[in-house]
């Protein structure tokens, strides 16, 4: 099968390597849509996030859905045919995280696309049966990959508690965020008010539900007289973080999501007076079911994010239209052309 | 009667004052004793504390306890002599926080000692009859004062959930630390390890029970090899704030009680990836039936950590001892002599 | 001023009685719309429920809405004017459960309509500010009397943290099953399957959104292929209770709203085997913002249960109907005629 | 190897079977210690347990302890000769009850003597490795045994969110009743009373800390002026549940963990008005770190709760004296001699 390698900062190669063979628990998926996520990019770009260093060549890829085309000895499932849309992180299971139902924070967690574990932007992938999700019909393959963000989404809302009646504060209009707010009304929100520096992104928030979209560039944050019950940061930017969290009411909760960097200065003072309920999110649990639903019954809209399709001999210019064309949100890898 | 009263920064001064009239749900209080705050300390030398500015003569104070003397036209609840320890703080009762059981966060809350609002460093107050709890004899007065700063630890502890089992740090071996540290043992956390640079203090800490008391001056957190689940941060110094959530072990929690400046850099990856739940504290709620039994069952040592006694004229000086004598902890104000 | 009393077992007598003088904290309000509770026909029927006996004349009805027409001596919160929708139980708010926030377990609760003290089924009532709530121009005088049988729904889907995602089993399609059920819907359920063995409250559940209304009489629960997340228990029918909680998935919530009689059997063993989390509610605590929220934007429509009106001198129709014409729901008493 | 097999009701065999071979995730355990617990004798004496039916030869026990001695392929977590205690149900870690760290719940669980699943009284048994709990040297063998049925009590205190200042009422003093108490005790409560007919039982209770031992034989619950915050019914006698329910104070909570018949009758009332949460367990999850950490700190004592020791072919024996000898609490096998 073909594979788009990162072979080296900055450098990808398509490749020809083995189908890979499905293990006892396992299917064999046949790749047909992946999202470039920002991690993508910064692989590509950078060799490393935190920690995680790119150290031989790697597949990128983790936003992906398929067909179930083979399968494991001890797969049952799914039958061959199914549509699947793939979480892209598979834990131990047995660790005391697993047991106790954060399988997301298993420290021993084989993440797509992460290194030393290769991604989706290939033809064939493997996965656990139970971490492929048959999608439903009315979710095209591209919304099917786009689960992945949108279980960011999801997760986010389930850390903060989004609730009816709460006034939920987007920072941020990329993908994530726009996930993120749609997720919000879906779960009851009464006000969603989003903010980002691009004018295309606060267009098409405002399209899908957002009571309003704020150019930060252009308006205070805390000139809005809006005081959220939730921030769901989505932006990463140290100030709009801390300005972000003076704005929040009593017992709100703040949740993070965007990556910022190390020693972001918070706070305290408001965190502290306010009793503010702060955490941060790493991938999700458990959230496909319910991001398959706001997906299938339309409370999200995942089709509209999509902004470009490219075959896999395309994936670097995927993978740099991301961050280079102003008006991309979510560019999308089709491996089968 | 008599009263110490904070004339002008760093002047205190006794005056006369009429004793206070009961409103129809109040008591009158005649105060036994009184604990010293760090607060207390704060004002008297700098005249303000964040946005709570001294504009006229205040009585400092909030840490009391008593003997009922007098009762208003509705007050039912206490006989005349019963030992009582207030609870400083009266909010509204009717607002949305007082109504969801958050009275602590009410926007009306009038406190002991918070200005313009008087304190207890007098011969008697009048307090809502409801913010007066009785106390078992097994109480000295200068426990049942310090009620209040265990109401503290025991919220801090609430907080942060410490039940059975949890590994908790404690930053900061002061008056809250202290309290915090008993409290957490008594919530069933299996070790407390508190850290300072004090070693009196750190000896004390031993000797109330917490399984290791680590000079932060000598030793460095992160080579404790201790992985906390819970860090109760009571020290308020900034750099001390992000080593110790550098060890919280994943889904810990972290209750900032301590209060650092604005605007303190904290590790936000960390609390990503491991989903930490961080929030602060902003006095107590509902927390004198625990405190009391707890003081009144010898799980929380309260009368250790008397270390002077001062009489009503002796206040500068109490309010001085409580930051220039190394030894010091929590001194207490009798004004009875 | 003219009321309606309950002056004997199924006896209303319209009396001239003083206007009320409102206290330093309540409001004066005309009353605009009251409506017609099943525990008002109880009362008016048999003279007691439970341990609440009527031992005087009595003024019933607790579903109020009106307008401010005076002030007292303290009263800040409203303009005279002002159209508000009633709470109608004011706690003692001092007590360890006001405190604690679950002020409508407050064991000094004043609640309208409950002996002795009166409802609103006359022209004028006097209560405290806090519990009298503005009500936004959109909602209509009824609709206003209705926020409190919606908080009943809204405190149900609370206590049963219905949230998006959950399939929700709603026994009984009287007026609070059907505010439940669609308080389930704007809360998130994915589906939302009332049962009733009248047709026309099942016609009236389909055309407010029920995904499916299921006539009990004529289908077995056990048949329906449904299994809830939640159950709702609004028809107080032993053997109803008993059916719909063995359908109750595994850690699924039940809700029991309907009052049944004591010693109702219940499966145990499903409980324990599915560790179900089962509990009651007890009207409502800090539940107006979000009624009123839902009725205004729309999710919920109150005006549709209105079913009848009836003068003040009509009292006694009123609450017959409820019980004797099949087709009613809610019926409306509009003092003012 | 030797194994006691259940032949037929009321008949068990001693059999000789091929020692078990450990899976690749599994270690091979020779068995030290086992406790005879009363699902056994249901076992034994009628053949199933609802709708669990034995339908052949049968291994009973599960409350386990032995001694690794030999490793699957994968497996990597013991050494050889390391002492365990047998956590002795293994779920299938993917459903979704498992993901949500439920997986006491899991519908495919295999656990010890549940039919058709063979149990530990016998000489081997294999088990998964991460569900064999290192024990420390502090804990005996029959300590290891029991910390199966401390987990249950663990397990109950945690559904009932036992914490500082609870007063807890223990139905029953049985082995559970016993356990549960001694652990609520750890949790924090401040007065454990606990029930039961069989004076020795009260008696133990007591030396193991009960603030009370009540013979209800004698004594009438609503007679003793207890108002428990949380009751742990261990008794599973109808009569009692109700009656304890109805001592509950209000926002009380309830856990079911004796097994009584179906359709219980319960008083709904209290739980409605009280507003009281009900919920009943299942086993448990994730309890056996905090049951080794009590047992090991001697918190709670599971070494007096041995009342025999019997031999492998003397299990016929222990499953009766269990419910024959009034002074049995908890038999023990000890299949190596």
């Amino acid at each position: 099968m073909r594979a788009a390698v990162l072979a080296a900062v900055g450098e990808i190669e398509i490749v020809e390597r083995p189908v890979p063979q499905p293990g006892p628990a396992e299917v064999l998926i046949e790749v047909r849509a992946v999202g470039v996520c920002g991690s993508d990019v910064h692989y590509y770009k950078h060799g490393r996030i935190g920690a995680h260093v790119v150290e031989g060549p790697l597949v990128l890829g983790h936003e992906a859905a398929g067909v179930v085309v083979g399968l494991g000895s001890n797969a049952r499932r799914h039958a061959v045919g199914q549509r699947v849309s793939l979480e892209p992180g598979v834990p131990d299971l047995t660790c005391a995280q697993c047991r106790a139902g954060r399988y997301n924070l298993c420290p021993a967690m084989r993440f797509f696309g992460t290194p030393p574990i290769d991604g989706a932007f290939c033809e064939y992938v493997v996965l656990h049966e139970e971490f492929a999700h048959p999608v439903p019909d009315a979710l095209t393959d591209e919304a099917a990959a786009l689960l992945e963000p949108l279980s960011v989404g999801v997760w986010a809302c389930r850390k903060a508690r989004v609730a009816r009646g709460d006034r939920v504060l987007v920072n941020g209009a990329g993908p994530i965020g726009l996930v993120a707010a749609q997720t919000a009304l879906a779960f009851g929100a009464t006000e969603v008010v989003i903010t980002d520096v691009n004018p295309r992104r606060l267009a098409l928030a405002t399209e899908l539900g957002c009571t309003r979209a704020v150019d930060v560039g252009v308006t205070e944050l805390s000139a809005l007289g809006f005081e959220p019950s939730v921030l769901l940061e989505c932006s990463g930017h140290p100030a709009a973080i801390g300005a972000a969290v003076r704005l929040v009411v009593r017992a709100g909760r703040v949740v993070l999501v965007g990556m910022g960097g190390d020693d972001v200065p918070l706070p305290l003072p408001r965190v502290q007076e306010y009793e503010l309920e702060l955490t941060g999110t790493f991938r999700y649990a458990n959230t496909w079911p319910t991001a398959i639903e706001l997906a299938a019954t339309g409370r999200v809209d995942l089709d509209r994010l999509v902004t470009g399709r490219f075959g896999l001999d395309e994936v670097e210019r995927a993978l740099t239209s991301a961050r280079t064309d102003p008006g991309s949100i979510k560019p999308i890898v089709r491996p089968g052309g």
